[in-house]
């Protein structure tokens, strides 16, 4: 029985946490696939820095080229990070004709287009499970499962960090810098949050997977985003009262004008399956023409689960090696379908402000959304104080420029004090 | 390019639903494939029975066996149903050198065994995502997501038509009965409801997953059941005020003295996403050494999404024909585990009971309690009326044996004048 030969670049915590897995399942991977793995070569920054998974010194080199020309290396398995050099190594990877397993997520959301090209030329396969939502095997399920039917829509919580940030806001009405603060020092939040409160990491997980799931190809720059700072504890709140719960949501769907794409907070109703997903959890919610509405939810991020499904893309890939199967991982990318303006897809919102408490204030108000074809579902006056009143609205779906030209009006009225929080309702 | 031909046995409402979605994405279809699906031949029970989906008159026939034995056919799609002849024909399926498809969880829970040992001898395929849980692709993630991974723990609402019943109960505080012929109105229930209510369907679908999750050949005698026939709606509510939602679970659990399998009515925590799953929902919850904590949440039958899952499972199929992929499934089950006895696995109980309201009472019960060695968590007098008290106990887990004796000894007390509910705790 032959061996299969992996490459590793990069022996971080998600590397170690594949090679920990691969190590305590050997005797069942061997039964399972039978045939071994076998670790030959692998890539490092620093050969001497200390390490969760000890590597054989005479395996470590400096040079990740090294690995990727290595002859004997059948797979590569890049757990590097960042696009340069990582995407480079990978298509010398496919060009020696070797398959990759990556869970780089940047790469994937850049230059996914170029990947794809260059493994398909190849005959390789390429495997990126991990590149997304941690665990969850939402890749696997939108290549395969959903192979014979038509993905409709996509929602997913997608960013731990922000959802931890949610949820201690909406269960423990901490404020967000509160939240924050905590999120950093449990770890589940970088030093600079930029990333993950911006929804840039959301905006990239959804890139690849609206590319999967409408078999379209789709640019991280076609994604609209908007991140959760200046969400406030009240707001959440207010959503509750109304049945609602805030969520960062990462949302893609199929329409007649094109694809809607985009990541920004919005309030899910309660009973919906992800109102349900608290803490650093991520879901991904798809609705499709045959099946319905599937979730799939677990750990989003970690080194264990990340390691455990990356061993699980290293199993698929050898069996496709030792079963000599060429294009295993075609492009699904099969339609070029348009992607529609944010501006003129139709939303709901949850609209609260502050504005003066005297007779005719209301109409003048109600009159301005009305101007702009934005109709109001409900509408509740939340509190006075002294010469002020709180009033929140919500609307029924509106386009979006309509919501928007109608807000920057209202924010110039004098009768109109602040508007601390406009937030889109999902659904 | 070469067509992958497919023989159909049966033309119900999930051959019907199969072949919908198959003509619907038929471009996508192909464009994936990079081969044409071609129907040939289908086995019916009746020429003349009307249809939902039509197919040519001179594809029918009414012996199954023409459509096993025919050489034109590859892929064979077994959605009869019933275990003779189905069993059969899918062994000369196999047989013949065909791959084969289904759907029919009867067969898959009492021939497993021999259906896996037959096709592994002829290097074809068997796949059955859709014969548990409809359209959850929980299949193919335990045989792909988790082949690098150990499960710890498989815990399902598995069985659509109970949790329909106990959703009724619980949301809207209906007797059994009523919600019972609520479900059968609304088609969710057979005439005959015996094989849900008693938990037999979940059995059946439990002993299909635990050999995937665990690697071990499961019998379904080895797997305990207890249905959801005379539970009540106020243990229900009751359930709620100390923060749980009564199921009917399936649950498999790896352990050090073996596996536990066992399917009954259990309380869940609130906060557990799996007591989120209202209505005909179905839901797969998976724990794992590496992944974690997983859930796989989704429609669990009708023939729209089953159709589409069984159209993944064509896809897959003819994939691996084409790259003329032998043994593509193999058996995964490495291991011989033990099943633990029910009589020793150690669970929390929720126990109401009616009592005589007089002095000591209350002591003479805790006694018998603790006399098997039954520990107590909390107790409430729920309720009095007349000379009688109602007394609800939580216990600590403990022994079965020792639960069910205690049980025993209390309903022979004159003190004790009934046991209305007797419900395990789920964790």
């Amino acid at each position: 029985v032959r061996k299969i030969k992996l490459g590793f670049l990069g022996l971080g915590v998600v590397a170690s946490g594949t090679l920990a897995c691969l190590q305590r399942n050997r005797e069942a991977i061997m039964r399972r696939l039978g045939c071994e793995l076998e670790l030959v070569r692998v890539a490092v920054r620093n050969l001497e820095a200390p390490r969760e998974f000890s590597v054989p010194r005479d395996l470590l080199t400096r040079d990740p080229w090294e690995v990727v020309r290595d002859p004997e290396v059948d797979l590569v398995v890049e757990l590097m990070g960042g696009t340069d050099p990582a995407k480079e190594l990978i298509l010398e990877a496919f060009r020696s004709g070797k398959s990759v397993v990556s869970a780089n997520k940047e790469v994937l959301a850049k230059y996914g287009d170029e990947l794809f090209a260059a493994v398909e030329a190849t005959g390789a396969g390429f495997y990126f499970e991990g590149s997304v939502c941690g665990a969850i095997p939402i890749v696997r399920a939108l290549k395969q499962s959903y192979a014979g039917d038509k993905v409709l829509e996509l929602v997913g919580i997608v960013n731990g960090t922000t959802n931890y940030i949610l949820t201690a806001m909406d269960e423990e009405g901490r404020s967000f810098e509160e939240a924050l603060a905590e999120a950093q020092r449990l770890g589940y939040a970088e030093a600079d949050p930029t990333d993950d409160i911006e929804g840039f990491d959301a905006q990239r997980k959804l890139a690849i997977l609206a590319d999967l799931a409408f078999a379209t190809r789709v640019n991280l720059q076609d994604v609209f985003v908007e991140g959760i700072k200046g969400v406030q504890a009240k707001d959440l709140a207010n959503a509750r009262d109304f049945g609602y719960v805030l969520k960062l949501l990462a949302m893609g769907k199929a329409t007649d004008e094109g694809l809607e794409l985009r990541v920004h907070p919005a309030l899910v109703e309660e009973k919906h399956p992800l109102a349900a997903v608290r803490g650093v959890h991520n879901a991904v919610f798809v609705r499709s023409e045959g099946m319905g509405e599937m979730m799939y939810y677990g750990p989003g991020a970690g080194s264990e689960p990340t390691g455990a499904i990356v061993a699980a893309d290293i199993l698929e890939a050898a069996r496709n090696l030792i079963h000599e199967v060429r294009n295993a991982t075609p492009c699904t990318c099969l339609y070029d379908l348009p992607v529609r303006p944010m501006e003129e897809i139709s939303i709901a919102y949850y609209i609260r402000m502050v504005v003066e408490d005297r007779p005719g204030v209301l109409a003048q108000l109600a009159d301005c959304f009305g101007r702009h074809s934005v109709s109001i579902k409900t509408v509740i006056q939340k509190a006075v104080n002294g010469s002020a009143a709180e009033i929140v609205w919500l609307t029924h779906p509106a386009k979006e420029a309509d919501v928007q030209a109608s807000l920057a009006e209202l924010r110039r009225l004098p009768s109109c004090k602040s508007i601390p929080a406009a937030l889109r309702v999902y659904g």
